[in-house]
């Protein structure tokens, strides 16, 4: 089924622990597309670059299925770069640089043929551009929106009316406390869902995630990985992971949200073995199904 | 099958952002028992307090089938006793005081009865004295050790040489990688199965536990909760009801150390829900199961 990916297509300089990767490419629309093209083939990206980003990377993107009719390429300005640093613990970042660049007036206007799509991913943005986004699309069966603490600090009122459109919502769990102002995970959901979207993800990096809905919740664990290279982009996978598997069954049941966990879980687990869309690239259909056993193999217990 | 456990048996004054309780009955090896009392019958407890700890608890403890016979009873002096406070998140907390008293001269003499235990519960306590126990046993099936950071600040050489007689070390995710000197898990899991331990648990609190056994990984959620009261004594509970239900079994295999790391968290998902052993003093059979049922439908999917 379709899906339509909106966020951020970007440069990335990181420092970890393992080493420094400078002007690779990143954001939440580019990685989050990726990982949802290993499960579904209509995927309408929609974006915004200067005219410096990497045609190879584009082709890239294309060959993996992704449609990039919707993705702006402004001729004389410079793409979005962000650059951060992670601590030891790879749990903390300080940002070093944010260059809005075209990002700065960014404004998304989607072609016709976008406005059919049936799975929608609101990557991280700004709420008025997700806004403006949802509000062009003609009837779609799923919206999920992703968004982060800082939008809550100076665009709150701009988040819970977009929130209103939206069927789930992935947050951390910081940002579930902060959103809902219960510490309670569990009392958070409760309010979260009052706010407009029936289902909650809370991701939690290292300590996997949580899905609630109704009276429902799900547990799904990361895997503990012997090395982490590198973390940034590993929500957006597995929001991409998420929403793409939903959209190849076309189905936004329970038992399927579950499932869509377990593989937005294990892209993002590939996403961090490696910089930027490294470990993506070579990614076979045959690595995800190994991938999925370990899930299997990490939680399956008889009573 | 025949249960060893050692630890405090005390006094805890503490207060959450629920309220206060002063006084109350509390410390390793009573809310280890009290877990391990709903799975096997046969619980040897070790444990020294003064001549003001009351009656009605060890009448409690005794109805339970814990065998108080290696009690030691101090006259004219006082029990050990720990106050805590918890901030807001109930993951950190301060301790107010420490009053070792009876604890200062410990000596964990063991009934002769005691030697022939099978499992036996090392619960935190100066590395010396769990290994005082440990020499003791005449040839236990499997011998599980609880500790914290504070040992391994101040007696890391002591704690070394009793994890040489350990089977299975049940510490938290900051302390395992201050002993092991690695961040991964993965990587900590390794370094600390040389040490001694060929099974190591992991206990994450509100993130739930992971078991390690060569290189095979299984991950135990936590069940969400709307309430938690008081989290004092959550990781003796999730110990005991681990080792109670491997004694119950006579089983040390991997499989059954996973729904052995499910009941210890179910215990430990009581254990949380009041002050004390509050929760656990009437809770029956049916209560048990329910909550097992719960942790299935939290984990459970199929690919």
């Amino acid at each position: 089924m379709s899906l339509l990916t909106v966020g951020t297509v970007a440069f990335d300089t990181i420092e970890t622990p393992y080493g420094k990767a400078e002007m690779v490419v990143g954001g939440a629309a580019l990685y989050a597309s990726i990982a949802a093209s290993h499960f579904t083939d209509t995927i309408n990206l929609v974006s915004v670059v200067g005219d410096d980003f990497p045609q190879v990377e584009m082709d890239f993107m294309k060959a993996r299925g992704i449609n990039l009719e919707g993705l702006q390429i402004k001729e004389g300005e410079k793409s979005f770069f962000w650059s951060g640093r992670y601590h030891d613990n790879m749990n903390q970042r300080d940002t070093l640089v944010t260059d809005l660049n075209v990002l700065a007036d960014f404004d998304p206007i989607l072609p016709e043929s976008y406005k059919n799509s049936k799975f929608v991913m609101l990557g991280n943005l700004t709420p008025e551009i997700q806004m403006k986004v949802v509000e062009q699309m003609k009837n779609p069966k799923l919206v999920v929106l992703d968004t982060m603490n800082f939008w809550m600090d100076v665009a709150l009122d701009g988040l819970k009316k977009v929130l209103k459109k939206v069927d789930v919502l992935t947050i951390n769990d910081e940002e579930a406390r902060q959103l809902s102002g219960e510490y309670s995970l569990v009392k958070a959901a409760k309010v979260i869902h009052k706010m407009g979207p029936e289902f909650l993800v809370i991701k939690k990096g290292e300590h996997g995630a949580l899905l609630f809905h109704k009276d429902k919740i799900f547990s799904a664990p990361a895997l503990p990985l012997a090395d982490v290279f590198d973390p940034t982009g590993a929500g957006d996978t597995f929001a991409g992971g998420f929403i793409g598997y939903l959209a190849s069954k076309n189905s936004v049941s329970f038992e399927n949200m579950k499932r869509a966990l377990i593989y937005g879980s294990a892209m993002a687990s590939f996403c961090v073995e490696d910089f930027s869309i490294g470990r993506m690239k070579g990614l076979k259909k045959a690595d995800i199904n190994k991938r999925l056993k370990e899930f299997v193999r990490l939680t399956k217990f008889d009573l």
